[in-house]
C-alpha cells in the first residue's frame, strides 16, 4: 500500500512520508470514498520541516521581490491551466458545484489574489517605510525568522487551501518561507495545487523549499509544530476547540499566531426595514444561509429582530424559503454530526425549531436540513454562551426582542464576531435605534455591513477579515486584504544611524520605484534629496 | 495606621484602598525608608477596577478626540507646573540624578511624548483611514473594549510611568480607558503623576474613570486583572519571569498582551573599527552601560569582537573606563541582589570577570561595582543560553570571537533583542564582515543601530522599540513611536457599504482636517467628491 500512497514535499522534494498511517477523501455526495491515498506524517516529518524551513527562510532573504512576485504570477497562471481538474477534484471532495461556485467564483477569486499580492511585493508599499530624515531613522517591515505553518480550514478548498490560499499567499508574498498543513477533507486538491506551485517555484528559480506540504498530522504533531521555536509564526482557520489548542502552545514559545476560530455573524433588523422589506431581507438572509450549504465563516447564524406582527411574517416568510430551498451537501460526515450536535445543544437550551434541525435522510450524501431556530430576547440574555454556538453549516437562529433595552443588553451579552448587519431604513425610528444599539454592536465585530448580508467578503485594501476574541485571536489583524493579510507575516526593522547603501531599498534616498512611504510625517513617492 | 495610608484612585474617585497590606518606599541612596504608606489592593479592589474601566471604555466613545488631545497636553502643563516636587520625589525613589536625569531629560521627554500623542489625537491619522471608493469599504483603527491594564517598570519613573508614559499616552490617546499599575519602586512619583492627571481629567471634562491607580497588588492578582475577559489588552514592562506568567494568563482569555522584557542588545565592533577607534568606542560603550547604573532596556550587555591585539587594547580600555567611572546607586535592594545574581550565573557558567562583580559595600547605598566580564566565542557556543541572560544593571561581556565562521553561528544563537549595534569602518575587510554578519544580526533585533550605541530611543515615527521574543511578545509592535505605540491599543474596524453620514468621520467622504487616508491605495489628505 505504501507504495500507492502520495508523496509528501519536504526540502523541496516529492518523497514518500515518514508515515504512521495513511487516509482518503470520501465524497460527501455520494458517501464513497475517493481511490487515492495520502500518508498522516509522523514527528520525523515535522521536524525534517520545521528544519527546511528555517533554512529558506534565510534563503528567501537573498530573493528578489520581484522573483518571489514573478512566482506568485507563474502559479496563478498554472492553476488557470489546470482548473478543469482542479476544480473537478474540489468538486469530488467538497460537494461544491463546478459552476458557480468552483470555477466562476473561488478559482478566479485565487488567481486573483495571488496576483494582486504579487503586485503588492513588486510596490514594497505593504512593507509601510516610515523615515525621518532629521534623525536620519527609518524602518520598514520585514519577513519573519523561520517558516509559517499555514493550518487551513476545509470550507474553502481553494481560497484558503494553505497551498495557494490568501494566508499562503500573504505569507509568501511578505517574504516568508510556507508549511503547509493540507486540509484532510480535500488533499487532492490541495496536491493538485502544490503540484503546480511547486512547478512554479522550479521555473522561476525560487528556493525549492520555500513551500513544504504535509497533508495531515495527529493533533499532538500539530502542537508540536505550532509550538517550534524555530517557526516563525502560525495561521489557522478552523474550529474554536482546536485553534485554541493550537493557540496554547504556539503562545508558550512566543509564536505569533493568527487564529480565525468562530463567528456567529449577528443580523440586526430594525422595525421599519423589515416592515417594508420583509421578503427582500428573508430571501438575502436564507440565500446567505444556505449557500455553500452555509458553511461560510460569515454566514449569518444570529438574527435579532423586534416583536412584532411584521416580524411574524418575515420569520414565516423565512421559514418558507428555508424549507423551499434544496437542502445543500455538507463537507463530510463529521461537518454533519458537529452541526447536528450544536442544533441540538441550541435546542436543549431552549430554541425551538421551525424547520430543519435534523439529517436529511434521503439525500445519497451527508446533508442536513434547512433550519431555522427562534428563540426570545429574554431566553438569550439568560444562556447567552449557549445561545451563541456556531452551528456551522444551513442553519440559523432569529431572536425576537421584547424592545431596545433588550436589544441592547443583547448586544452587549454578544462574542466577538467577524461581522455585524443592520438592515434599516432612513425613517426616524430606525434612525433613532440604529444611533443607540450600532455603536454597541460595533465594539463586537470586525466589519459592520449595512443592508447587505455578510457573507461576500470582497478582496481590497479596506476590507477587514478580523474581529475581536474569540472571532479571531488579535482584534487588530485581516486575513483578507492587501496589504493587512501580508503584514501579519512580518516583524518591523528599524535602521537608526544607518548609511543610505547599507539600508533595505525601499528606505534609501532614492525611490525609483515611486513607493508610498511616510517621510517626515507625510505619504509620499518622491526620493530624498 | 489606615487611615494614614495614600487612597487609591478608583471609579473616579480617591478612596481608601480595600488592602490586604501596605508598604513604603526605600530610597536606595540611603536604604532609609520613606515616610509615606501605599496599600496592597485587595481583589475587591481589582475587580471594581476592571468594571469601571470597561464603563469609561464605552463613555469615552462619545468623547471627541479633541477633548482626549485637551487632557493629554493639560495633564502635561500640570506635569511642568509642578516639576520640582516630582523630581524630587522621583530622585528619592529611585536615586535618579535629579540634572540631568530626570528635570532635564525625562520630565521633558515625558510630557513632550503626551503632546506629540495628543496632535496624533488631533489629526486622526494614526486610525491608518483605508477607503475602497468602487465597493464603498472603508476601514480604521478604533479603540478597545474594556480598559487596557498598564504595569509600568521600576526604571523610568516618568517615561514609561504607568501614569503618563508611553503606554498610558498611547491607549488613553487611542480612546482607551486605563488601569495603572503602579511600580512599587516608586509610588510617590506615581501619585503625584496621578493627582495631576486626576485634576486634568477634571479640568478637561473626561470622563472621571478613564484612568484608575493601584499602587501594588500580589502576583495572584495581576494575573486576575490580566486574565479578567472585560479588559481589552495589557502592557508590560519588566522582568521576563513575571512577563510570561501574565502572557500566559492574558493569552488563556484572549487578550491582547504587549510585552517587553529583556535584551541583552549585542553590539558587534568589526577589526578596523576597533583598530581604528578603540578608545572612542570604549568610552561610549563603558557611558552607555553605567549610564541610568546600567539600567536601561537598551543597555549593551553583549559585545562582540574578533580576537586580535586590537581587541585586547580595546578589552583593556573598557576596563579602565569601568574602573574609572564611579559606581552608580542601583534602584532597589531587589535590583541589587537580582544583579548579583545573575552576574553570578554568567560567571558559573565560565565567564571570566575583569573587574567589578561584586557589591559597592563602601556604598551608603544600594551599589553594584561596574562589571566587565568576557567570555571566548566558543564559550558562547557551547551554552548559549546561559550567556544570555539579562544581567540588568551597570555590567556587560564581551565575547572573543575567533573568525567569522564563530561570529556567524553566535549571531545564529542569539536571542530575539530590542537592538543590535555594529561599529565598522568603510573598509574592505569591514564592508565583507558587515555584508555577511549583518544580515543575520538583523534578522534577532527590533532596531539595528550603525556606529552609536543603542541607548538612546528617539519618540519619532521611525522608531521600532520592539523585537523578536523574548525581548517582547510580538515583533510587529513598537511600544515608542507614534503611532506605532497608541495603534497597538486599537481594533481594526471595517464599515462595508454604509452611508456617509454613518460612518465615522476620518472616514467620511468630506475631509476637512486633512487626514491622511490611504484612498484607492494612494494616501492622500483630499476629500472624496
Amino acid at each position: 500500500m505504501s507504495s500507492s500512497v502520495f508523496p509528501v514535499l519536504i526540502s523541496g522534494t516529492w518523497r514518500q512520508a515518514e508515515m504512521i498511517q495513511y487516509f482518503s477523501a470520501i465524497n460527501p455526495m455520494t458517501k464513497v470514498q475517493i481511490d487515492e491515498f495520502y500518508p498522516v506524517s509522523s514527528k520525523q516529518d515535522i521536524f525534517e520541516t520545521i528544519k527546511s524551513a528555517a533554512i529558506a527562510s534565510r534563503e528567501l532573504l537573498n530573493i528578489s521581490p520581484s522573483k518571489r512576485a514573478d512566482f506568485l504570477e507563474k502559479f496563478a497562471d498554472r492553476i488557470e491551466n489546470r482548473k478543469e481538474e482542479i476544480v473537478k477534484m474540489a468538486n469530488q471532495e467538497t460537494g461544491y458545484a463546478i459552476e458557480p461556485r468552483l470555477l466562476n467564483v473561488e478559482l478566479p477569486r485565487m488567481t486573483d489574489q495571488l496576483r494582486k499580492v504579487a503586485c503588492a511585493v513588486r510596490e514594497h508599499s505593504w512593507t509601510m517605510p516610515v523615515i525621518d530624515t532629521g534623525v536620519n531613522i527609518r524602518s520598514l517591515n520585514q519577513s519573519l525568522e523561520g517558516g509559517i505553518a499555514i493550518f487551513s480550514p476545509n470550507n474553502f478548498p481553494l481560497v484558503f487551501n494553505s497551498v495557494g490560499g490568501s494566508d499562503f499567499a500573504g505569507a509568501i508574498g511578505a517574504g516568508n518561507s510556507v508549511i503547509c498543513k493540507g486540509n484532510p477533507s480535500h488533499p487532492g486538491t490541495t496536491r493538485l495545487l502544490a503540484e503546480e506551485a511547486h512547478e512554479a517555484i522550479k521555473e522561476t528559480g525560487m528556493p525549492l523549499n520555500t513551500f513544504q506540504l504535509i497533508y495531515h498530522m495527529e493533533e499532538s504533531i500539530g502542537l508540536i509544530l505550532a509550538g517550534s521555536p524555530d517557526i516563525g509564526a502560525i495561521a489557522y482557520t478552523g474550529s474554536r476547540k482546536c485553534g485554541m489548542t493550537l493557540k496554547a502552545s504556539a503562545e508558550k514559545t512566543g509564536n505569533p499566531i493568527y487564529l480565525e476560530m468562530s463567528s456567529a455573524n449577528p443580523v440586526l433588523i430594525l422595525p421599519d426595514a423589515i416592515k417594508k422589506r420583509d421578503s427582500q431581507i428573508a430571501e438575502e438572509l436564507v440565500k446567505s444561509c444556505t449557500l455553500g450549504t452555509g458553511q461560510f465563516c460569515t454566514k449569518p447564524g444570529l438574527v435579532l429582530v423586534f416583536k412584532d406582527q411584521f416580524a411574524d411574517e418575515f420569520i414565516d416568510k423565512v421559514k418558507k424559503l428555508m424549507e423551499e430551498t434544496p437542502d445543500g451537501v455538507l463537507l463530510s460526515e463529521s461537518v454533519m454530526i458537529k452541526l447536528d450536535e450544536n442544533v441540538g445543544h441550541l435546542r436543549e437550551a431552549g430554541a425551538r425549531p421551525l424547520t430543519g434541525a435534523s439529517r436529511n435522510e434521503a439525500s445519497p450524501g451527508y446533508s442536513y436540513k434547512n433550519t431555522l431556530l427562534t428563540i426570545e430576547g429574554s431566553q438569550f440574555i439568560e444562556k447567552s454562551s449557549d445561545f451563541q454556538i456556531e452551528a456551522f453549516g444551513p442553519q440559523t437562529m432569529i431572536v425576537i426582542m421584547e424592545n431596545v433595552e433588550q436589544a441592547e443588553k443583547i448586544i452587549e451579552l454578544l462574542e466577538g464576531n467577524l461581522t455585524g448587519t443592520i438592515y434599516s431604513e432612513t425613517s426616524e425610528e430606525d434612525k433613532l435605534l440604529y444611533e443607540r444599539l450600532v455603536p454597541l454592536l460595533t465594539r463586537k465585530v470586525g466589519r459592520i455591513t449595512n443592508d447587505k448580508m455578510p457573507t461576500d467578503v470582497a478582496v481590497v485594501t479596506s476590507m477587514n477579515h478580523g474581529g475581536p476574541y474569540p472571532a479571531t485571536g488579535h482584534p487588530a489583524f485581516s486575513s483578507v486584504g492587501i496589504p493587512f493579510s501580508m503584514q501579519r507575516f512580518s516583524m518591523r526593522k528599524c535602521f537608526d544611524g544607518v548609511s543610505d547603501e547599507r539600508l533595505p531599498v525601499a528606505i534609501q534616498n532614492a525611490n525609483p520605484d515611486k513607493i508610498w512611504r511616510m517621510i517626515d510625517a507625510s505619504w509620499t513617492t518622491d526620493s530624498i534629496e
